[in-house]
């Protein structure tokens, strides 16, 4: 998606670590009119998967899985890393690598928004390694529900999170899908 | 806003500690067209008061805030309760009461995304002691921004928020008012 790419090229930054900061219009500011154009572009690509909602994991996820969701006309569940008190006792809880804040985090769906009858567009932000989506495939089949897609803004093709995925057997989208940052230089598939 | 009452008194669970679960289409599970409609109307509210950015807390309020911030042509910022490794060392911090979370939290903002020119309206899903909201003012004013209004989703009007925020004559904007919750019962001023 030429525009995502575009804004990547612009505002990205290449750190030290090997992370790719998207501060300025994904993490920490959101550019809203972007993501509304990637939720868009979701929207067209899974048109016809069938899902009946949308799952992510909070906090980067929350704006490409709300804007697909809206443009999807479905409901976006979002698994929590913290249990907040407003949740049952019984959840489904599974653990996964978080790459930015460098150590396990949890992931915590309630039963009472994923049940056995969903069919669940998975969204986030990044797809590096998979660890973190197949976290969420592991909360959808721990409730019952079939995963029908996946769909990410940026895909570090370089990590191997698609080959990660590859046994599920899904469509997997990414927006843009970045070959080589080496040298801080940003290069796309 | 109608809208929102009405699923509020549909789907909304009054807990025994007093809180007030909307898990099931504004905090686990979203609907994101109630939420665009929410921003809708916000942007409406908030038309006139010149805002170039808007600011919330994660993880609830980015949201209502992605929406709002789509319907005003601008990008949104979510303070952070983490600091990101993507974060500089110098930050805006500030603490703030968990209602949910029952601890306090930190309430981070990089000086990247919030400088001294920005006029910011603050938007989150609740108004209830005003504690989160007061937070961040306070960031706002740490970066000299100026604060132009404030927006959330629900408002427990007998927790005080409002009178908290009244020493900042600024525009308050609440989309749905509770006066009483007593005995589990809801009633919208």
């Amino acid at each position: 998606m030429k525009e995502l790419k575009d804004r990547i090229l612009r505002d990205g930054q290449v750190l030290d670590n090997g992370i790719l900061k998207v501060d300025g219009f994904v993490n920490h500011q959101v550019d809203a009119a972007l993501m509304d154009s990637c939720g868009k572009e979701f929207a067209r690509r899974f048109a016809n998967v069938g899902a009946t909602k949308v799952l992510t994991a909070e906090i980067s996820g929350i704006a490409p899985a709300l804007t697909t969701a809206f443009h999807l006309g479905l409901p976006v569940v979002y698994a929590r890393k913290t249990k907040p008190v407003t949740m049952p006792d019984q959840v489904y809880l599974t653990l996964a690598p978080s790459h930015t804040k460098g150590r396990m985090v949890e992931l915590i769906v309630s039963p009472e928004y994923l049940t056995g009858k969903e069919k669940v567009l998975i969204i986030d932000d990044f797809l590096a390694s998979g660890a973190t989506i197949l976290g969420l495939v592991r909360l959808a089949e721990a409730a019952g529900a079939k995963v029908v897609g996946i769909g990410t803004l940026i895909e570090k093709a370089f990590e191997g999170g698609r080959d990660a995925l590859k046994y599920l057997n899904l469509p997997v989208e990414s927006l843009a899908r970045i070959a080589s940052m080496d040298g801080g230089k940003i290069t796309f598939q």
